[in-house]
């Protein structure tokens, strides 16, 4: 079967080495196009970029020659990892031209008809679309966002909740410093140190669960009515966003409750057959330190969420730690991901009829 | 003026060294004798310690020779360091032989008679050491403890706001390694990596609050009525533990009246003279970014407490960010802080009369 | 093809760990049994293990009932990770009872009838077999041993070069702290901090070399004939020991010269078609500022020596930097490489033909 | 006595930074001044500067203007810690105009009329200042320099044996982060790393000491004759550059002949009563794990060198481990001891007699 031509946006920087790196041997996907700033633009990719994951770029994308922002481009499948203001306009401008575009970035994801997609848990949202098209008069084209990867063991685990009345949340998170990009966190800034601040982030993390975890209406999404406070850290780790989480509940369940609804999650249906959902979705380990980011974050090739240390909460109901891979499950994995739920769901135009049938199965 | 004998217990541990590297030039105490487990005992300081603070041990400790758990000790002031199972029976034994003990451990604090000092907080406190002398037959000796060093920052920041009613407490913590004593933490287990658990931490941090903040009636502590919920964290930090701080009060004061009551804070009058008395006792920064471990922690020689972040939670009242130095502020430095407030207010027996005046000035 | 049964001794251990993660899907080998000390014995393997490795102990392995030192042991192939006091008397007996013996540990290395193997660059010093088997009455028995892990960039490098007369070595090691087994080195050692020593390790890696690069006479190995020196550092890194090493030789070759062997050398024949044969056996890189350990030490599965920054030395000839995995390379995967040379040079009794016939591929 | 006023050049950088926290409290001088690039000129220093030492920048400087490199500067004395490019003709420009220039900067290093001063060792070098305003007319105007920071601990370590005939050594660092300057190393490229590799810096290690320790002639110094070969390596560790040294020597002392000579070593007699000058300049340390970066870079308040291991080397004649605290005795301390001997060798106009005389003692 032919493969779908995806184009990189960001393609050198952290989140888009990452991609590149996901997609090395991807059953649908091949990169075809990796576009980045006008510094890098016109270089071979080995040469524009300097590789931050192990290892070496993949030889096949090492010597496309980045392209320029203004490019013409010939993917029907953009990722996108640019900066916040390029992609503020540029997404919606390549949506517009008719590229399906799947982002990992903030700008446009709490625009009404536009998505936040974690397809296990919100695969219907991606109907958005179809509202997108008509607000906006684009016709082969879409625009559908990852959430940001400090709130995703959190949303994770709390989607199999709902049922229970989720009503407050209190979130701690212990960041990774890879969520900053490259070069990002100065090392004289991180070693022997917590940085207890990240811009913008604990505004997102009050904000974005609402999106993903409510009910989508006819042409937007009702917001979960759920009250979240989250205080955002810096800590000296590489990879994996630790959450420790205290919920609130309308009808308190037991604990075990909770840990049967976990083992329990198989997901949105329209997700389970995608080639990048994570099985399983979630993993409740019994180790009484565990989750731990180095430890925890591959489970699952970096998509699965590990979830631990389930027990009660004198102040709300219950707590609990969890943990996702920022730049996998929270970033480039979640991004492509979403791709493939546009594809499997026939909103790319073109694409093989038997990858349209893939999420039916 | 001549100074106090004191003898350190577990003097070959890492919160021991801090005793020693602490009193090196104390204007009141003279490390006069250490005492460590049989394995150490019977060598001199130096060859028996394997120091893990900067530089070299003083070179008047490190030629004493080690004593053991069990020798006839002749200091007046003991101070504690010892792990809890042989501190549960040889501190009360040492204040039976008239010993004043200042203890690091956790094995008394939550006995009715044994106040959990804070002398910044609740130096009124030490009148227990009335009671366990009625109590438990002891002439002229005594047993006091300091907290655990993960609720210190917590706690001092509260106790100027006790007047506004705290409630509610929501606290996640991130402690450094040197919190574990040594070897402790194995690198192995905590390079690039966060440990969501800390063996029995949560435990205290939910209940020596209560009592540390209490108020003293006449043969015991009236626990502070708050719910506490806590989550422990190891992050790989040298010293100083971070912890994020959410609480509600029954009378809400606005931010201002916080930042207010925290430059104005003194502390108790009976502990401001004395000679490790933290200069000032909180600071508040407003760096957007700040406390940080490593930049923070040695404020005030490390017995300062550094808030910052101050801002609305929207699930309690308030939130924000503290720190202090787990050894210094958090172990030994207020293990003699607590011993100079025995000292100052005639607990010690033949000390100078000069120092029992200390705290009038 | 059935597979052959294996036990590994020091199981619960860091390189017992790296074993068991090893051969999961071991085409040839299985693990059968795992053995510890007194204090594991009986217990379920995944009870005993403290696992610090990512993630969790294979299942096959997590119910294995830990095994005594002293137990009778079924597999013919025993995969020692054993404590060098512990595998000085062990080891032999085992071999004396008939099992092949791969050992990782230093006890009996520069026995003269005992190899060292690295079978790429080494494999026809497996002929000591025989010669111990005469000498120690040995009939299926044997006993073979893998190198010093801080050696073996160092030697796989200078292997294709002895063609020019390797005389003069300097080395300078930067040793991940997964050498020193778990718990070993305190993170209050490490954080922050290089530790310039390891004890015991600057002679080996004087004198290892020499062996494993020396020419195998009649009954015994003759040393290489060269000097080297050697200083052995501690750095705060989990995996991967990175060497500088200066090189003098007898006939001076040219840089290019140099990356011309390393680019043709495949390593000895008998070795090449092992499951475990490292593809390439050396990576020459041309990153300015490689190899470095977290993003070169899993090049071929953690098996292939990186070298880098190839240049002249105005002291001795030329220098090098050279990297290559420790716990795998340099401890668990050589040692099942050995065990696999064994195999295919029918050194192990009943195993199956198939397996006997790889090496001639 | 009334201070001197000092401009500080590049002042909002990491060495500009720590200039400004070991000038608090300075016997002789003053920050009267702060120079940063145009971003910084016109704001208050404690706005315009991250500061990302402990705790906050001094108060009486928190609050001086930025000037910008263009600026008119009053203060007689000028500590340059300028990038190399700016550098290269600011200090020549602002030596013209009068001000004595004691650079951090590599750009005029090697030219031979400018001495790299390391008073301890080579405090006569400082009369090529008369050269150089005979050269290049200069009347009240010098430029001296000082070293990279790499080759300190090695440089100082050598020169008491200098006697021996040091003739040719290998030099291997680790080296801090802090030696980049901030940002400097990113996080990304450093955590579980080392990077094998500093842009320059093997070239000036192998050349700079040349000219430290070479001799004064009339209008030169000749550099000693030794050839040194250096391989540079970045660590994950603060403060503190660590290095592995052989040496071979014409005439080879004996072990207690080197101990013995580091233990007499007082240095220069120009040098030893000058404020920021090292007591004791060299510690030798029995420790058999030492020196160490985070525990012994602090000792003689960062300006002591520290060195241990010493031994005999299989290769040349001995091989030892030195340290030096980088940003203090091999930067921002260095460079304001080279200041603090131009005052008292009477080089900077209308200084106090009282401080000339200050040598003589």
């Amino acid at each position: 079967m032919p493969k779908l031509d995806v184009a990189i946006l960001g393609a050198t920087g952290a989140v888009g080495q990452r991609f590149i790196q996901l997609l090395e041997n991807h059953p649908w996907f091949r990169v075809a196009e990796v576009v980045a700033s006008d510094r890098s633009a016109g270089k071979p990719y080995a040469e524009a970029c300097r590789w931050v994951l192990a290892g070496q770029p993949p030889s096949e994308v090492a010597q496309l020659n980045v392209l320029p922002l203004d490019a013409e481009l010939n993917s029907p499948i953009v990722l996108s990892a640019l900066p916040g203001d390029v992609a503020k306009t540029l997404e919606p401008e390549l949506a517009a031209r008719g590229h399906v575009v799947s982002s990992n970035t903030s700008s446009h994801r709490m625009a009404a008809d536009v998505p936040i997609l974690l397809p296990d848990i919100n695969a219907d949202h991606v109907r958005l679309v179809d509202v997108q098209r008509r607000n906006r008069g684009w016709t082969s084209g879409a625009l559908v966002t990852m959430s940001n990867c400090t709130i995703v063991a959190m949303v994770v685990a709390l989607a199999p909740l709902l049922k229970f009345g989720v009503k407050q949340i209190n979130l701690v998170s212990m960041q990774a410093i890879s969520g900053a990009g490259y070069p990002g966190v100065a090392s004289l800034d991180i070693l022997d140190n917590v940085i207890p601040y990240i811009g913008g982030e604990e505004e997102k993390a009050e904000t974005e669960p609402r999106k993903i975890l409510g009910a989508l209406a006819s042409d937007h999404v009702n917001m979960l009515d759920a009250t979240i406070s989250a205080a955002c850290n810096r800590v000296p780790v590489l990879d994996g966003h630790l959450v420790c989480v205290s919920v609130g509940f309308e009808h308190k369940p037991s604990l075990d409750d909770i840990k049967a609804a976990w083992a329990a999650f198989e997901g949105h249906p329209d997700a389970r057959s995608l080639p990048s959902a994570p099985h399983p979705i979630i993993v409740y380990t019994d180790g009484p330190d565990r989750p731990q980011p180095r430890r925890d974050r591959e489970a699952g090739r970096g998509m699965t969420t590990t979830v631990g240390r389930l027990r009660e909460c004198p102040l709300l109901d219950v707590k609990f730690v969890g943990l996702s891979h920022n730049t996998i499950r929270g970033a480039a994995g979640g991004a492509i991901l979403n791709a493939e739920l546009l594809v499997a769901q026939g909103y790319v135009q073109n694409a093989p009829v038997a990858l349209t049938a893939t999420a039916a199965d």
